[in-house]
């Protein structure tokens, strides 16, 4: 199935009840720093304090009527699992969360907020995947994919969409990519809108750039930084959005996300993740493209632990 | 003079293009808490990171052509030396901010870095006032008053006025007092809106409370209190204004703002400064009068040292 901009508008039009409409936020200093006109969009101030709300709320919302008494399922140890127990909740859903047994107690806690059931396994991809597998076969509960789902790309798209209608003459857009999810969704608004999109990846997980260059999707990598949510190989069906749409996948090391990430909090007094204050690094370390260019960045998460911050 | 809501639309009108016009936020956590539904006017995210930029480029774009040359003057330790500096070098004056020889560097280099001249003095109100009174019989400068000053709160009541008709119905407001400018100039958008409007203080520097209970103002006090941006006497214009429009101050303890503090940021991902969180502890300590309600409340900054959190 291919995803297209009229599943980002349905999408859009289904999660508005569920969602933040998040707000743009500007920054006279980091303007005259990049020589761009920066527009950065707060889904770190987005319900549970992150974009992933919007791709959860709208796969669950897609579901079928026939569907809704199977649950749904994921396996997941960031983000994805509480935004999909919290849309379970939504639509009075069951949900079955694995989760690895070395994930924080926080994330645990939250999914257990929600209501949904949370089924620990042995900190391994194989393992996740083997304990979702069990735990579908057991509940016929409907599986839904952290990225690489049709419902999931379109809802991830609507952060995208919105940021095109409150900035309605952007130039440029910059956008984290680990799964894909939210690349690809945004990069079919950026199409329609004829500006150029940009992926923004950590050197340590540059899997999507090679992916991109060499025309061949990486399957597997080690990734090795500081951005916890960009780990993640890119999806299949995200990989074929993107190689359309997207104009490059830009790369910057761990030191220059912590800069970012130091200038995001000094300069507009927002705490963002490393994965989303990835966007003003590839900002900072390519004037060439973005000197003189209205560019949108999507800000895509908030969750940080104060008593930790890297810088 | 008297400061009437003709001053504030036209404050709006002068400051639009210098400041932002900040988001309001919400949070399903937090009405469950509370009761009552909860809007946040985020002036944590106002340039320089507070609500002061209103008043200083209020104060500063009134005045006459013929005044321009003569510059302007101001002591300072915190947040409205660097607002004033910073209003000044957009229209091109001369400012002169005398700072106490303890105030922190990064607030004399932030208002160094507007190009203003930094005069040092002893830390204490004396030594400040006479100071300041010097510059101004050397230089002619035009002295803008922290708070007890027609065009301050005129540009403070543009937050509440933006607040108004970001959210039109709103039940109540919540502002925090000090001096008691953004409190004074909320409360006239408030009596014509016809909402009640409460102040927000720290039961360590309660002089509004008493001031307002006893018809006396208090002119002095020994402020103890982790508001830091809350320790000044509420002043005599300011006084004459909330002591016609506002309807109650209400009081809370050190203990209540850390907690209210640590809420924000875990339920909403905004870091804000105790003097800022102080409206959300005076909501969960009151719930006769907020429970239903549709309440405003006035984040007023962000100006945090996140080594230094309380929580």
């Amino acid at each position: 199935m291919t995803v297209t901009l009229a599943d980002v508008t349905a999408a859009a039009e289904r999660i508005g009840p569920y969602i933040h409409r998040t707000p743009v936020l500007t920054s006279e200093f980091l303007d005259e720093l990049t020589g761009a006109r920066l527009f950065f969009k707060c889904e770190n101030l987005q319900k549970a304090g992150a974009f992933k709300a919007r791709g959860a709320v709208n796969a669950v919302f897609s579901l079928p009527e026939s569907a809704l008494d199977r649950g749904v399922a994921t396996h997941s140890s960031g983000n994805h699992g509480a935004a999909l127990a919290r849309a379970a909740a939504l639509r009075g859903v069951r949900a079955y969360i694995v989760v690895p047994a070395n994930a924080k107690q926080v994330k645990k806690d939250a999914i257990l907020g929600y209501g949904a059931e949370v089924i620990e396994c042995e900190p391994t991809l194989a393992a996740r995947e083997a304990m979702l597998a069990s735990v579908v076969a057991k509940t016929n509960a409907i599986e839904v994919h952290p990225y690489d789902d049709p419902a999931i790309i379109g809802g991830q798209g609507t952060a995208g969409l919105e940021l095109s209608q409150q900035v309605p003459d952007l130039d440029a857009l910059v956008v984290p990519v680990g799964g894909g999810g939210l690349l690809a969704g945004c990069s079919l608004v950026a199409a329609e809108r004829q500006l150029s999109v940009y992926g923004a990846e950590p050197a340590g997980a540059a899997d999507g750039r090679e992916s991109l260059r060499t025309g061949n999707r990486v399957r597997s990598h080690v990734p090795d930084t500081i951005c916890d949510g960009l780990l993640t190989t890119l999806g299949e069906q995200n990989f074929e959005i993107i190689r359309q749409h997207v104009r490059d996948i830009l790369v910057v090391d761990d030191a220059a996300v912590v800069e970012a990430m130091k200038l995001i909090w000094t300069r507009m007094k927002i705490v963002v993740e490393p994965s989303a204050a990835i966007t003003l690094a590839v900002v900072l370390h390519n004037p060439d493209l973005f000197t003189g260019k209205r560019t949108g960045l999507v800000l895509t998460g908030g969750n940080v632990d104060l008593a930790n911050l890297p810088f």
